[in-house]
């Protein structure tokens, strides 16, 4: 057997950070409007299909508590933008989403097919 | 405002199915395993510090309900080995794992710059 990178084996697994961010069924989706250019919080509200006002001002105020995600006032209006280490996490998710496009109808079909 | 890709508004995001597989405790940890060679139960257990063997058992049966692993008896051994569709997601998982290694540190001190 050869050798193993010892931190991979281990409960605390470094992904699981990455995890518990986008873990969340709306931070995805979020960081992904951001990625494009800031936003005003009405404007994420038509954006983003079926988010509600509050589940969307949690949501911002979790990426903010990463540090994934700016507030700032320009004139008045408070727009919100992705910091320097929010844009890190724009492409790990896309290689997932690129996974699930890809082979998300596999893994359903594979489920369908089981006898149980 | 530019056009932005629809299926990525929705709620039924296809990052959640990719999501939803590796947000398990030990899932990432057995594909990461399974990455390098089929290994049998008891490799896995010794390799893997703190998995009990049914927790084990329920990783490797829930792997395989997504077609992601693979059972095969050889020579009288049973053993797990990774499958084609299974091989894809190590990837995406390597992507997340370097994030965090990367990124984790600034997140946590982040966290805990924050006042509340």
């Amino acid at each position: 057997m050869r050798d193993y990178p010892g931190s991979v084996f281990l409960a605390d697994c470094p992904a699981r950070l990455a995890i518990e961010i986008i873990a969340d069924k709306w931070a995805v989706v979020v960081l992904f409007a951001l990625s494009r250019e800031p936003c005003r919080h009405g404007e994420l509200i038509d954006l983003i299909g079926g988010i509600s006002r509050k589940v969307l001002t949690q949501t911002l105020r979790r990426l903010q508590g990463y540090g994934l995600v700016d507030r700032h006032v320009d004139a008045g209006k408070v727009e919100y933008a992705l910091t320097d280490l929010g844009r890190t996490l724009v492409r790990p998710i896309a290689v997932l989403t690129e996974w699930a496009h890809e082979h998300g109808v596999a893994v359903a079909g594979f489920q369908e097919s089981k006898p149980d």
